[in-house]
């Protein structure tokens, strides 16, 4: 788009930069990082993810590095160390200020994807005795001080164990000689430090949410989740599950930006995979090599039966992996689903298979095509055959999420192109046994 | 799960009301919230969707209504006014206090996606001569009546013009007597009010903000939306767009509760456009009827070609599906997509095209299938099919998304089946032309 002999010429703007930024490559990166005004470049650099802050400052000569990785928040700061190789991660952390040093080294001891990785260390802490004149006062000269959040106060007693929350709006609205203790809530909503982020994420839905505080096993704050963290979080679990629908791994980095070799990577493997698994539709055509050589027709309608229960087996695993992912689904209502898409199954079957009867009929008729004289018996095994491999593809593609689960496997791995693949082997049997209960001692 | 006559048994708490909901069908709800104690009967309705307070409300005998009501802010107001019918929404607007009713009456105008359908109508303004304690101790009087955010306030001229911005962390950590016109940031992210919700969450994600000013043309301040209505918002999208990539339209509500018909109703449309497309496979099949006949061995490799053709465009579909969605790929990105889809695909042929040749070579071999004496040329054939259908189906499957933006059309749309139909047809022929390139002289 804008290679980097281009920058010279034209005066940079931040918004500019943004705009283009995803279509530059790393070199031009840090040519326009570099030929931003300090205060652009500031604000340009926090708005980036941890892996192109790495980048970007790892471009600097080492001097020049300190003041920008001492932009971040501690959070922040850990995410960007955890984007360097081990061996240089010493060197960075050293870069850091002997405060938030200590808290980065803790934030690593954590999972990325767990509530104590995506918490910040961090926040306005109370007693609860404090009156709430006072409390204010303290909280304007932290606010001074910090880098936290400070939308919510966190009362704690003498060992840090989590008492209750108070809002700087509640702060506000009580009467000044009140103490924190009367005024602060105590059913506060909280997460275990080993709480993954997809649940920590449907917990910040649920209340509606701008911080939730981590708690240790024993009840001790260890930090704060901020929904900033959260909205990355729903997006990042949305990309991956619809990645693996689309029947390919989970890419590291947005599409444009993902190396070539890493991109056909990712996605050989599923597809030889699927490749694999439709080979076995050569065996099965080879059992019914006969009937094909005797009725050359049947073969026409192969591709037409096989992809219906594809779709149908598509639609269904879709609709079920993404209930699950919402928690609308759960391994107990696997019974409830069988019954909803057998009957929907049958419903489909019933809807598709008129028009494929309609179409033989009417080719037949209107001498587009020849159906050999049997045609209306080719047409009801195809029919028969449309609703036999509609209800079994959407029976198989719904019920494939809950067996992967039960497996402790992701359930969105059950993609469209595996449901497909499922499918095709049993579609084939399907129309191949439907022939020759009808056909035989006609064209069979 | 927990039908309507159990309810009565055991005794109620919010957890297990919460954790029961989605399984719970309208009578249960309605039985359960009746049920709970007051306030975690309140707790619970204010963290229910717009269509499940309506429920409930609308439940209840009209006098009681009231004070449910009014236990919500404007814009959820306006949601939950939003979902019943047109000709009762009068009577629903009533209940509210007058100065709700007119916020409500003004939200309605917008349509539901826009950040104006999204917005708050009230927050604490502030005019800029203002001094930062004078600042204060306005905020610490509204925070105490208004339902609305205030962590920022917004500094408005005399015509409600916006001028700045100020957090109230930011009013605190300032000396108390500058004014507000010193301390604000006057370049402020803001929304016009017509940007639609999917720009406006992409806003929000970028700058990690917790609320976001909407403006009318000429920069009058209408409203402000909130963080916590775009997790809903990013959720909401992903799940149409993960539907769509399934091969159905997008559900309106989850899947356990939306109602049989029209579960069927929302896949039987896509469905019978893929079938109907599907049966092209049949005429692209009768043109090569004779090469069947002449050679039925080429017929055990059918499912194998297309469906590798289909699982290609799937992967690749999907991947620029997202990305577009993501903002990471652009119209004006087509050409860089077509080079990278092109490698990616002619290497992924590559890949599987010698996967299939060994096994027809294998099998052949250890005489567990007879594809004729001729089977060298026959896996010669399928190898060089495969590399053909793969990157066409990867090609196409990449530029469909391309296409459909073109048109103004939903790029999800090009889900998963309908690019494995669209590239069912053409597979047929690229595998037949081939086998006739090949195979004439010897098969053929």
């Amino acid at each position: 788009m804008a290679p980097a002999d281009d920058l010279a010429d034209e005066p940079l703007t931040l918004q500019g930069v943004r705009d283009a930024w995803v279509a530059y490559d790393e070199d031009d990166r840090v040519a326009a990082f570099r030929g931003l005004p300090r205060p652009d470049a500031e604000d340009l650099f926090l708005e980036l993810p941890a892996k192109d802050q790495a980048t970007l400052v790892g471009a600097l000569p080492p001097p020049e590095r300190r003041s920008w990785v001492r932009l971040l928040a501690p959070d922040d700061a850990a995410d960007l160390v955890q984007q360097v190789p081990p061996t240089e991660r010493a060197a960075w952390i050293a870069l850091l200020d002997e405060t938030t040093q200590k808290d980065v080294a803790g934030l690593l001891a954590f999972a990325e994807d767990d509530a104590g990785g995506l918490m910040h260390p961090r926040y306005v802490r109370l007693r609860p005795d404090l009156s709430v004149d006072e409390a204010i006062s303290y909280l304007r000269r932290a606010s001074r001080d910090r880098v936290g959040t400070s939308y919510y106060a966190y009362v704690l007693d003498a060992d840090s164990v989590l008492l209750g929350v108070v809002s700087v709006r509640e702060l506000f609205a009580s009467s000044p000689e009140k103490r924190v203790r009367d005024v602060m809530r105590t059913d506060v909503v909280k997460a275990d430090e080993t709480m993954d982020q997809e649940a920590l994420a449907t917990l910040f839905r649920t209340h509606d949410l701008v911080a939730v505080p981590v708690v240790d096993a024993s009840g001790r704050m260890k930090g704060v989740v901020t929904f900033d963290d959260i909205g990355d979080v729903l997006v990042e679990e949305a990309t991956e599950d619809i990645q693996k629908i689309g029947g390919t791994e989970a890419l590291d980095a947005p599409y444009l930006r993902t190396p070539l070799w890493q991109m056909v990577r990712k996605r050989a493997g599923w597809l030889a995979a699927l490749f694999v698994g439709e080979l076995f539709t050569a065996s099965a055509m080879s059992r019914f090599e006969d009937e094909i050589r005797a009725a050359t027709v049947l073969s026409l309608f192969i591709p037409l039966i096989i992809s219906s229960g594809g779709n149908s087996g598509s639609q269904a695993t879709t609709l079920v992996i993404r209930a699950m992912a919402l928690g609308e689904v759960t391994l107990r209502d696997w019974w409830r689903v069988v019954k909803r898409e057998l009957a929907s199954g049958l419903a489909l079957g019933a809807i598709l298979a008129p028009i494929g009867v309609l179409r033989i009929f009417l080719w037949q008729r209107l001498h587009l095509a020849d159906y050999t004289e049997h045609y209306m018996l080719v047409a009801a095994t195809v029919g028969i055959a449309v609703v036999g491999v509609v209800t079994w593809g959407t029976l198989a593609g719904s019920m494939l999420p809950f067996v992967l689960r039960r497996m402790r496997l992701d359930p969105a791995s059950a993609s469209a192109p595996f449901v497909a693949t499922l499918v095709d082997v049993s579609g084939l049997v399907i129309y191949f046994e439907v022939a020759a209960a009808i056909l035989t001692g006609t064209l069979l």
